[in-house]
């Protein structure tokens, strides 16, 4: 994996991470929508903003981020909100990469527990087995959540206590 | 039920909404925050903020309140996020009332399916029982989600699709 930088997301990083949720495919026009203007947000109050955008560069290029956060009115839980990998830039462990990166991140600021939520729709079997083969474990799945037919799943993994930082990205 | 009318929050209602919060017993402090947070935002830009206020009134005074909102990037789903009434009006059918409001409003604007979370500690035994006479379905259960040792409770209701508005609040 060399050649692959991973670092905070910077004001010029929007654009790239807009482009990027587009070229998926994993992203309806509205989450696109929705992912800009959090990027947006996450630019100006950094991660004040509850919107914490770590991004991943290769070849002088944005190739993938993240976006989590902690979960309003919990005590050491943390939402996943999205990751995104740019698809000409796939299957070079880019996406493990960002997700270790979130976790180092969210345990060092006393995180327990990570939530991922996804569709139940075929169409993101990969990326619920993304999450499988990282050590998420299904807890939840409401059925016709995000519409009919389009059931939520929920993934989560308690994050091991304690210890020195023995990740580094 | 005579003497109890509903209505939508105004801007002089906020100050009820949170001393009831406090009141009830069932809000921490950064909860009764948010919910200030909240009731006031809606205030100002009314449902357009995405949170529903409907107050209920007895003897010209707030006697209890719930908000409830679409939940973002979902077609037809619901959150009642928070439902309260004061201590000294219980046991009169309001909270009753306020969560048929609620549903027939969200019935209205085409909303199908209606989630609300609760804490899984003992001290929301009351509250889950309440869900439950109502129709609502525990659909999800996560450990440790607010806290160590206080897990979240998800219940759901499928709304009745379609015909007119039967139930008047």
């Amino acid at each position: 994996m060399a050649g692959i930088t991973l670092r905070p997301m910077r004001a010029d990083d929007v654009e790239e991470i807009v482009r990027i949720s587009k070229a998926t495919g994993f992203f309806n026009p509205q989450e696109v929508e929705v992912a800009g203007e959090l990027a947006l947000e996450a630019a100006e109050k950094g991660d004040a903003s509850g919107y914490h955008f770590r991004v991943a560069i290769r070849s002088q290029q944005v190739a993938g981020y993240v976006c989590f956060g902690p979960t309003p009115l919990t005590k050491g839980t943390w939402d996943l909100y999205w990751i995104a990998v740019d698809p000409q830039q796939q299957r070079l462990g880019i996406g493990n990469r960002l997700m270790s990166l979130a976790e180092e991140e969210i345990r060092l600021q006393q995180g327990r527990l990570v939530l991922v939520e996804t569709s139940s729709r075929a169409l993101y079997e990969p990326t619920r087995e993304f999450y499988k083969r990282l050590g998420y474990q299904e807890v939840s799945y409401i059925p016709d959540f995000y519409d009919k037919g389009d059931g939520r799943v929920t993934f989560a993994k308690v994050l091991p206590q304690g210890g020195a930082n023995k990740m580094r990205p």
